[in-house]
């Protein structure tokens, strides 16, 4: 039994008590959540979030990459979302690898170099700033004003908000 | 009182009571999940994910794009994730907008067309079999014989597999 097998079992489980249905797309609480990949960071728990409050959009390193801008457009033009929280984390993956050996060993592997950067980087609260001027310079989201950028620390639990 | 206000101070009472803290970062059942950012799926409940256990990308519609596979590939690669699990769910957002007609409204109040693709979609099961060839196919990925694609009914909480 492979692990997705048990997911689609625990998935049975979860479906037969379910009694969330007949939500509407829109976020209700009119947010958009930006955040790593990362395993241990359970953003709807982290951040106290129910069934339809907020979109949640995760990458490798929680980066704001074009795919993301694109997300937060549509999140943002499409269904009603004001509010952008960025979310990144301490002991992060994208920390322990440089871009140019990643990418080095990918072109020897397969033979050619990826049209994506890694986007590790080696400064967390840096990488949030970068993100946040990200975010605000693009002139397809219509709301700005409000986009906040945090730390959370994988094992206190805790958010830093990053200035 | 923003959201973004709230959301920090539910943070306080969930690091009040953490006690998760020590877990590594290389998730501990080898999978990354790619789900849609829409706000009523909330990846670790649907699929009785515990902290630690997965990684999770997500962005606007779960559709396999560049960022996607730079995300898989760190998983895989840096990480040690095995299976993929992509997630689309019923009512997705991105079946309501045209892709001309969006990007039309973008340059006319902005002046300019987006460099990314908006991605919606009509039919989400055949965005499934897409993202799912899209994994397959990518270079990058050394694990892409178990991949599997699902449609997450919003109103029923179940989990159906696209073959």
């Amino acid at each position: 039994m492979s692990v997705t097998d048990e997911l689609v079992a625990a998935n049975g489980s979860y479906a037969a008590s379910f009694s969330g249905g007949g939500l509407p797309g829109p976020p209700s609480r009119h947010v958009a959540v930006v955040a790593c990949m990362d395993a241990r960071l359970d953003v709807y728990r982290v951040l106290g979030l129910g069934d339809g409050e907020a979109h949640v959009i995760r990458n490798g390193g929680g980066v704001v990459t074009d795919d993301v801008l694109r997300s937060l457009t549509i999140s943002q033009r499409k269904l009603g979302t004001t509010e952008v929280v960025l979310v990144h984390h301490t002991k992060c993956g994208m920390a322990s690898f440089d871009d140019d050996e990643f990418v080095a060993e990918l072109e020897s592997d397969v033979g050619h170099r990826p049209g994506w950067a890694p986007g590790a980087f080696a400064d967390t609260e840096q990488d949030v700033r970068d993100s946040l001027a990200a975010v605000r310079a693009c002139a397809f989201l219509p709301h700005t004003d409000a986009v906040r950028g945090f730390v959370y620390d994988v094992d206190s639990g805790a958010l830093t908000e990053v200035a």
